[in-house]
């Protein structure tokens, strides 16, 4: 062990244990957690590969697959099914790869179980559940990502035959970018314009076959492959798909909610919204995903920068740990401050999610606007946090940080596609806008609203009740007034555009930076109000629930300093109230120091998981490093065969110019 | 050609040409540099590789060194040296590969003509420029890369063979980074710490050979090798290297400025400081190269953005360009306006450089800080706003962003190393910091100071002059104003702490952050002086002034914006100021929405440098996609090889235990 970590543990002031259990709901689940992981580490065949950065791209496709197709096998017989706990297990079983089959089972079973009618539900999950049929979920095309309604595809209905004829008409309308799409699926559900009748009837999800089930050769009409090599993602096959006329019986529609008839009688769904179910869910669950990137980055870099010493602090006296930098805190702990406030407001979504989904299920549909903008706007904010964070974690680890021995750059191509799919973020916070918007008139006339955005009505005259001592709800007003203000200025920018003669349509078109700040600044409050409150409503002790104050205080106090003119444009804080803040800044760097190991232990990831030199749990950093390198393919051999190839030859022809001289 | 491109061309207000010339300082540079991007673009050979992302580490290995010994004989015979112009040929010949002897020619060799003796230039340069001797810098160790007082390798003077003893007493003396350390090079310049007659005599560079010049093997005493991937630079092999009892002679220390005579006496150099040329030389050059990387990025994104369509604006109407979106300008124009101002602070500490650097090489130091604390300064600042800015730029291209055909993750792992190698950005700033803090009593005074520093005595009491109009003059007294005031706090505080009974180096540590938060400032005034300088300077006509005058606006508002509380805290602009500066962001925003492409059109990179399907010159976008994507080495085979070895044992398990429904 090292003796520096060793200490940070010793100096710490409280049960990281409590923590775990706050993190991770209570001891039970903890030590299922951990057996899980220990039998992901203890397994013989997951620990066989070599590192992924070590394997060619095809290399890291087969051990993905192999190791999943194994780990999914394993998982059944251990009679794990809870997704959550499955992750667990995945996580340190094959933390560096991505799961070709990701889409199997996180979209194609799903939406199937969601929106296939009792039959198709009978039909296809048996066999997808034995991996009869491979599946992924065929949205995005090479021309629409953003835009589903844009879609080309089309998918014509012959009444005839009964069946649908699908066809690619253009480039842009081949299907780019679905997970395990090129090489893995035999199968997938295709998102295409639906035609009966000669009318066109919007987009609706269609069961395609895309390989022959015996032999994995193309069916007739399909074209598909990977779409090539990417910054990360590559054990995983995105593929394209181009369709040419494949024709699907009518029953490979997916029916729960619209219908075609035989004779192509199109049945709409009783209510459009239905299917956003799904999509709700999913981006609740990035919020902790991203916050479970940043973890282990902040665990990297934390422990990394108690390991590591750099320059004397006084001419001649030991050189300090890294961490002792006030530059370097304060970098890592509003970082390691984001990470909690993100697990804890992903965890938070994801009850609310589930609070609501039943309602929905039930087809009561009047929370799903408030849900819908929820996730859409944290999905957004946590993964532009998150990711962005990841990054500076490891620029703090400065040269080694950018080895892939550090785990760092891994993470950090691992979660920034976060950013991008499922809703693009700058587009998910234009919804959030609308949808704050279009309450607006609401929450001006004082009418009945939601608790979670009662506060945007609130007198904007009002000033900060912030004292020396910074309290928590002190805090919270400030995010709440700053959200409530930017709202309004959007608000009323929209209508001095539209008195000056545009149309309310070019209005919004002209004001969305700043209705991006109000969603932004909507986010940003959820997340201190749900931190805040976990953290008070934390069963935990005293010096425990001492820290976990300081570190949401942290989080929300670097918000206000990072974006300090939007709270104090209009003199909400004076200037003695800045300082204040910006004295308490100092003040929790140096409060939170001696726990910044503690706190990142308690996140309880094994070094199977985390996979980094750097942020091993016995801070044995320099002989790992040492390791790795030796090991890396290029020093298989002394002296490479490129030398003969290129140095030799290049060094001989120039020597005939250049006589040479002796050394 | 893509219609949208083709009319955003003959939207333009002004002749890119003259903007080109600007950039390149004239027409007959503009000219040369298209001659030699051109010779390496027809170049059969260098065309000949498939795609960077398609090939094994070891075949970009191989590729580059190939690719760089064949371009470096070809400039040869072209008779090109400067090195600028053969950069502009190598940029186009492997755009996507990193020199394996990028150190050689830009570190081993200046080092030897800067650092050694005339009968060390004599005896090795020669030999270094035949490639007889390939050589790299080996400073960093695996412990050490900031603080190099801290190296721990010695070379200790034998007087009785004179000969000095080289050793890698610990793990982390290792050198570890050095750019071809691990396989390519033969030789190296060492840094060690001198010992002569048993005394440490600080860090000297000592030419040390590590490979036999015959065999390529390791010399006795020496192991080395590569350090292992990384998240970039895989093309480099970038190494390690351990030595054990390695015996030099004498004459292999570089000696112009320090000696080691024959009996062992040591005899320091004149100056301490006299070795920092190189450092500041390599430092100003990372401006400009930062700014090449933002440039490009952004060519490919705002290209990409005016070809991309997505989201109908009414109803059933035709979809917008992506570049249309007000979300979208805001992200991407003002990083437009920022390589524009990177290039321009780039090339204007170049020609400052240049100009002190004649005064040290004549022994006048004076002006050696000054100029140290600006390129440090904004080497930092640079490579922050350039490698953050490349990032956006790739998020702005959505989903087609992160595949490595967009280009822009690959110029990220590229340049964002800038921020860590020759100089840690936190810790530069800190330098920076350092340098204002010493000179902060004369500024106080009045006394004679340089002109970069002058305004930081100005009168912190006075409020801004700020029009509806946005003059530049008060928007760069903004910048000044802020410089000035932060730095004015940072030395408060320090005298806070230490009145509060604080020794003056606790205060300075406990202040870091605010120091950091003034010499950002200071650099970011450095570059909106600049920036203004060199527009109103220029010689082009005037819708083109018109342009380049509306981008430097916008950077500047942008600047202020993104850091409002720093320029509103004391109250230096009122509300009704803040709102002229919104409005006009706004309006800048539209300004330059039709001169976009043109702007990045006029940085004159050939479709051959940028190497993007996203950012082609014609926006033939999703046909090179398509390309792209039937390329990849993974659809070489329609069904793959673990297809057979992974998914269908699993069915066929599977299906033992469920029976395989018909589908
Ligand atoms: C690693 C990875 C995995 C993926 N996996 C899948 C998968 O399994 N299945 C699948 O179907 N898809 C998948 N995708 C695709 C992904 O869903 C899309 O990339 C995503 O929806 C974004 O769409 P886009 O790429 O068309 O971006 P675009 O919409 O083209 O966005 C480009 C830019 O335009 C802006 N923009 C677009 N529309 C608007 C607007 N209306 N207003 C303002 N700005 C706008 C955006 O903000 C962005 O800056 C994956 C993508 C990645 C990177
Ligand atoms: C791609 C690449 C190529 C390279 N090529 C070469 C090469 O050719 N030759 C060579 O010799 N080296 C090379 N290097 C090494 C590089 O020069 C070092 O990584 C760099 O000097 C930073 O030092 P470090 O890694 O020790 O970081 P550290 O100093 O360990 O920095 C880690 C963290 O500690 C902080 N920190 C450190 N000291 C202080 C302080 N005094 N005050 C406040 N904060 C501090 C930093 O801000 C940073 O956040 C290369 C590195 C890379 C990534």
């Amino acid at each position: 062990m090292n003796p520096d970590l060793a200490q940070e543990r010793r100096r710490a002031t409280f049960d990281p244990e409590q923590v775990t259990s706050l993190l991770y709901r209570g001891p039970e689940n903890v030590r299922k957690r951990r057996y899980l992981q220990n039998a992901a580490i203890q397994d013989q065949v997951l620990r066989g590969s070599k590192p992924w950065a070590f394997q060619s791209r095809i290399e890291q496709y087969e051990t993905a697959l192999q190791m999943y197709i194994y780990m999914m096998n394993k998982l059944d017989e251990m009679g794990v099914t809870d997704p959550l706990e499955r992750m667990y297990y995945q996580e340190a079983g094959a933390p560096h790869y991505y799961n070709p089959m990701a889409l199997h089972t996180g979209m194609f079973i799903p939406s199937i179980e969601k929106q296939g009618t009792k039959e198709q539900k009978e039909r296809w999950l048996p066999m997808a559940r034995s991996l009869q049929l491979i599946g992924t979920y065929a949205q995005t095309e090479m021309g629409h990502g953003t835009f589903i309604r844009g879609l080309e595809t089309t998918a014509t209905y012959d009444p005839s035959s009964q069946e649908f004829v699908l066809n690619s008409p253009t480039v842009t309308s081949m299907k780019f970018w679905p997970g395990g799409l090129g090489k893995t699926s035999n199968c997938c559900l295709v998102m295409a314009q639906l035609i009966t009748h000669g009318k066109k009837r919007g987009i609706h999800l269609f069961f395609v076959q895309i390989r022959d089930l015996k032999t994995h050769r193309h069916m007739p009409g399909v074209e598909s492959g990977d779409i090539g090599p990417k910054f990360g993602f590559n054990s995983n096959d995105n593929g394209y798909l181009k369709l040419s006329n494949v024709r699907i019986p009518r029953e490979n529609m997916l029916m729960r909610y619209s219908k075609v008839l035989e004779d192509g009688t199109y049945v709409p769904p009783t209510n459009q919204r239905i299917g956003y179910g799904t999509m709700v869910f999913v981006r609740a669950h990035i919020v902790t995903n991203s916050a479970r990137g940043l973890s282990k980055a902040c665990v990297i870099a934390i422990r990394y920068s108690a390991v590591r010493r750099q320059t004397e602090v006084s001419p001649g006296g030991p050189e300090a740990q890294i961490i002792d930098y006030q530059t370097q805190q304060y970098k890592l702990f509003p970082l390691l401050a984001t990470a909690y406030a993100m697990y804890f407001t992903g965890r938070y979504a994801e009850d609310y999610y589930e609070q609501i989904a039943s309602e929905i299920e039930a087809g009561n549909l009047e929370s799903l606007n408030q849900l819908h903008a929820v996730c859409a706007g944290l999905k957004a904010f946590s993964t532009w946090a998150c990711t962005a964070g990841i990054e500076t974690c490891r620029l703090c680890c400065g040269g080694h940080g950018y080895s892939h021995a550090s785990g760092i750059p891994k993470l950090y191509t691992y979660y920034t596609p976060g950013c991008t799919y499922e809703g693009e973020n700058n587009v998910m916070m234009l919804q959030v806008a609308r949808f704050l918007m279009k309450i607006y008139p609401d929450i001006k006339r004082g009418g009945p609203i939601h608790e979670f955005v009662q506060y945007l009505g609130a007198d904007l005259t009002q000033k900060s009740c912030m004292t020396e001592e910074v309290a928590l709800g002190c805090l919270l007003k400030a995010f709440q007034h700053r959200a409530a203000r930017l709202l309004s200025d959007a608000a009323a920018r929209i209508e001095n555009l539209v008195r000056s003669g545009k149309s309310r349509q070019e209005a919004w078109d002209a004001s969305t930076v700043a209705l991006t700040w109000a969603a932004k600044a909507y986010c940003h409050t959820f997340v201190v109000r749900t931190f805040s409150q976990i953290v008070s409503d934390a069963a935990v002790d005293k010096s425990t629930k001492d820290v976990l104050t300081a570190l949401c205080k942290l989080y929300a106090i670097d918000g206000i300093i990072e974006n300090l003119g939007e709270f104090i444009e209009d003199g909400f804080f004076s200037p003695h109230q800045v300082s204040f803040l910006k004295n308490k800044l100092a003040d929790l760097l140096a409060e939170i120091r001696p726990n910044a190991v503690a706190l990142v232990d308690a996140f309880d990831y094994p070094d199977k998981t985390l996979d980094s030199c750097l942020g091993r749990y016995d801070g044995q950093v320099y002989p790992a490093l040492y390791e790795y390198a030796k090991n890396s393919p290029f020093n298989e051999q002394e002296v490479l065969d490129s030398y003969h190839k290129f140095i030799k030859p290049a060094q001989t022809e120039q020597s005939q110019r250049a006589p040479m001289a002796r050394l």
